[in-house]
């Protein structure tokens, strides 16, 4: 049997925008039947950070961090005209009127199209020391920029979102 | 006749300094004799956009974002520096003095050299409710990311941009 | 004996975190045995400027977008949070916490690990008139775009970050 194509995707970002577009690639691609790997870093683990509860950390910046960076699907801002939260909201209505799936339904279908979705380990650390419990069930374990590299030079496609 | 080699970029940025990477990178890639194609999507679509006229759409919401988010290349800002358009505008007389093509020149320049310009459907929707007759001759039929992803998998290069 | 896979990237953001996303991946790709090649272009160039002096140019235009995108990478700042600088020293103080190297370290080691650090000519003149002599040591040559492209085009990996 032929082995699958791959596409791995870095999600560095953690804009509602940017994130949608690493989902609408991420599910057409599980679709037309490639193996998918999404490489969450930096801003992009937002995304997959729990809705729900606080985050525990130690260290006073880390709790800093994780207050003023709380994260989360459903608290992402668009990059651009988010104008207090009326922009998003505006963006998210357009989203409904299209029947494009919000960004929380598009973790859950991705996980379902059996997507990959990776925290990597180095920026866990920085970005206010989380650990696996930050991050919902969809996700898979923390990882190193080595697996992201093994991954994205077996990879047909590899995006930087 | 050996096939030529693919280069695809999604434009999803609608900043003047990240348009203008695109299309020196696109522009290299058709004089070195690539298959050039461009995927616009989100933000990107405004590049496209016609710089004459109002945007026709249907809906209170869609006809909001047209107007703030009006577009067209000639009207895109620096991501830095825009500083009330005083950055945008020593930008474009740094360029000129450096004999660089505006963004407009660009786009005409890619055309003529085989470029494919192609908006995606799927953000047309979301973006307010776009139609082909948004955007400038230059540009292809709006297409979905099923046939970006086909591209860019036959590709030697793919960025996302 | 087999040649080396190769890995490009393109540094285009002169923001902190993407500046140090980049050289993580660079300098895990160059221990895993890559050839990596880092292309700086637009606001990217200003992570490779020298920290020290001041950066010589003609003309007033040059001269104020120097003076006001000063650049080099101790004084690079964070894409979300900076907080007036204070986001950016907290951002710091957690690398520290867990070790990671600071960009100025990632550089040099980038360079010790073979990493071929390359400023676009293009983006040179437009972004203030830079020289070669606004460039830290372990940078290289000045060269275009068709350069960059010739090394993604052979790359297993590319990145446009």
């Amino acid at each position: 049997m032929a082995e699958k194509e791959k596409l791995t995707i870095v999600m560095f970002s953690g804009d509602l925008d940017r994130a949608l577009a690493g989902f609408i690639v991420a599910t057409t691609g599980a679709s037309m039947g490639m193996d998918v790997t999404m490489f969450f870093t930096f801003w992009g683990l937002n995304i997959i950070k729990k809705n729900e509860g606080g985050i525990k950390s130690k260290g006073i910046m880390q709790k800093m961090l994780n207050l003023i960076n709380r994260g989360g699907s459903r608290r992402l801002k668009m990059s651009k005209f988010n104008m207090l939260g009326l922009g998003t909201w505006m963006m998210k209505r357009l989203m409904k009127e299209v029947n494009m799936p919000s960004l929380d339904e598009f973790i859950i279908m991705a996980k379902q199209m059996g997507v990959k979705m990776v925290p990597c380990s180095t920026t866990c650390g920085v970005m206010g020391g989380l650990t696996e419990d930050a991050f919902r069930s969809e996700v898979a374990s923390i990882t190193g920029a080595a697996y992201f590299l093994g991954e994205a030079r077996e990879s047909k496609v590899t995006l930087f979102i």
